[in-house]
């Protein structure tokens, strides 16, 4: 199988899920800023014209980041990014929503309603980016509650997808100067501890 | 287990499920509109106030439409409506995802920034409901697209969750009138047979 990945936030979800499981893919580089992912051949792939892409050895292609993760989670097993039990499955997809629903998407929605690059590929609404930039301190607060008993991460007492979702997250955040609040101690130690992973920095 | 669900279209995603699955739950009907999603009982199970909410015999509580019906999946498992192997649970997912990311939100969107339901609950920006008004045909004409390979579902060649996403997208988008338009023959046809379904009625 072949990866089609890119400099961008959600790529960026496969980069680190691959990191923490220890294993590499060929992968091609698609430079979006030259607009390599609207080519013909790039929309055949897909029509959505997003990154990342996996293409499998039949040719069958796979799209979103979290169908790519999900798909490499059966064949990387170890260790288990996705939850290892029925309830844990269902609570790591609860986390990895809420964070992806609260948190990463407000901050995608005020780069995409702002940022140059999405001028011609997003009906941009700068007054919907300026009340989501509103909204996020407020997400990081409700998320500080929830973290308030203490846990060592976002689902429980083990690293999950939930984990790569926020810190992708925060790492955008921090970019449009959202990051994690001084107000919220247990997230930011959190935070230290993602930042501190090797796959920080994949 | 327990079920607390509500007369909306993620609750909805829930039930259509079980529908499916021809199974049923113990249920709590929750009255959005007479606010008990926000009372101090509900927000102890889910600070979010959201529904629907799925409360285990132990007490763990579940939510995220999404995720509730990942853990049905398993409880009740025939037939698959996440995917049938690896390949197939990938595809689900992308479809699944791009149900949602593309057409639900956005119809999601149009409502939340214009319903008095949601003034306290969102900050509401109309200019951006009224762009996303403009971008859920572009949406249907997108899937058209796809969908004009003859195939009978979303994902493939079997019923997912991919078209329970579906199809409460299409019932909320009719409600704001911006239903699958007349130029997407394939996408009225898949409507047609979904609105055929006994579940549909869930």
């Amino acid at each position: 199988m072949k990866l089609f990945n890119a400099t961008a936030p959600n790529p960026r979800r496969v980069r680190i899920f691959l990191a923490e499981k220890g294993a590499t893919l060929p992968t091609t580089d698609v430079n979006l800023t030259e607009g390599e992912s609207r080519t013909p051949d790039f929309l055949a792939m897909n029509s959505l014209g997003h990154t990342p892409v996996l293409k499998l050895d039949d040719g069958t292609v796979i799209t979103e980041s979290v169908a790519i993760c999900r798909f490499l989670e059966e064949t990387f097993a170890d260790p288990p990014l996705f939850g290892a039990d029925q309830v844990d499955r269902a609570r790591v997809e609860m986390w990895n929503r809420r964070m992806e629903i609260e948190i990463f998407n407000p901050c995608g929605n005020i780069a995409q309603h702002t940022f140059e690059f999405f001028a011609d590929k997003v009906r941009q609404v700068p007054e919907f980016a300026a009340a989501q930039r509103k909204t996020v301190p407020e997400k990081w607060q409700w998320l500080e509650g929830e973290m308030s008993d203490g846990r060592e991460f976002i689902s429980g007492d083990r690293f999950s997808v939930a984990d790569i979702t926020g810190m992708v997250a925060s790492g955008l955040a921090e970019v449009l100067e959202v990051g994690v609040p001084a107000s919220c101690p247990n997230l930011r130690k959190w935070d230290q501890r993602m930042r501190a992973r090797p796959s920080w920095d994949a």
